[in-house]
C-alpha cells in the first residue's frame, strides 16, 4: 500500500537554474543539497507538503541521469511513493508480474530503504518505493 | 507557495489497464472515475497521502492528451501544486518572466481554480497551480 508521494525526481540540465525555477514557485530556498558521487548526480530537495521535489543534474556523462537526459531531455525521472513494508510490498507486486529492478531492498537517501519497478510496465515511468528505517 | 502536490496527471492509452496497475500499487480501487467530455478524455482519480495519481485516457484524436501520447507515449503529462491564493501566485511569476497559459484562473474539476504553466520555462513538465474554491 502506498502511504504517500515521497517525492518526484527531476533531471536537470543544470541544479542551479533548475534551483531558481523551483524557488520562484515555492518562495523558499531548496530545503537540502547534496552531491551523490557514487550516482554521479548533484541534488536539490524542496519539501511540498508532505512529499519533495528531487532536482537532479548528472555530474558525469556515464551517469544514469545523464543518459536519461541524453535521450529525453529535461524532465521526471521517477516517482517515489512511501510504502510501509517494502518486502511485502515487492514480493506481492512480483508475483503479480512487475519487474522490480533489485532484487532486495538497497539503501537510499534520508536513512530509507528502496527499491526500483521499471517504466515499461507503469505507465512510463519509473517508480520508486520507499520504506523509512 | 506551493502547499502540496494535489496530483500528478498521467496520459495513458487505456484507462482500463491502467487502473490495474494503480490498483496492484496502491491495493484498491480508483476513488474517484469521471468522463470529461469538453476536454476529451476519461480520468481515474487514486489518492495517495494528501495527493492523487490522476490517470488520463484520451476519447478522441483531437484531445490535448491524444496528441501528447502521439508524440511521447504514455507518461507524466502535468504536476498540480496546491497553492492558497491563485491570483497573487501568478501575478507574481508572470512577474518573474513565467509564461502563464491562462489570463485568468479556470475551474478545474472537484470545485477548483487552476491555471497552467508552459513546460518550456518549467524543466519539461506542465505546471498546473490549484486553490480550493
Amino acid at each position: 500500500m502506498l502511504t504517500k508521494i515521497d517525492h518526484i525526481g527531476i533531471a536537470v540540465n543544470d541544479l542551479e537554474s533548475a534551483m531558481k525555477v523551483y524557488g520562484d514557485f515555492t518562495l523558499k530556498d531548496a530545503d537540502h543539497v547534496e552531491e551523490l558521487d557514487s550516482e554521479g548526480v548533484k541534488i536539490a530537495f524542496f519539501n511540498v507538503g508532505e512529499s519533495a521535489i528531487e532536482l537532479l543534474q548528472p555530474t558525469r556523462e556515464d551517469s544514469p541521469i545523464a543518459k536519461f537526459i541524453n535521450k529525453r531531455g529535461e524532465g521526471i525521472h521517477h516517482i517515489c511513493y512511501g510504502v510501509k513494508d517494502l518486502e511485502k510490498s515487492m514480493e506481492n507486486l512480483v508475483k503479480l508480474g512487475y519487474k522490480c529492478l533489485d532484487e532486495k531492498p538497497r539503501n537510499g537517501a534520508h536513512n530509507t530503504r528502496v527499491a526500483f519497478f521499471h517504466p515499461k510496465q507503469t505507465l512510463g515511468t519509473l517508480i520508486e518505493l520507499s520504506e523509512k528505517k
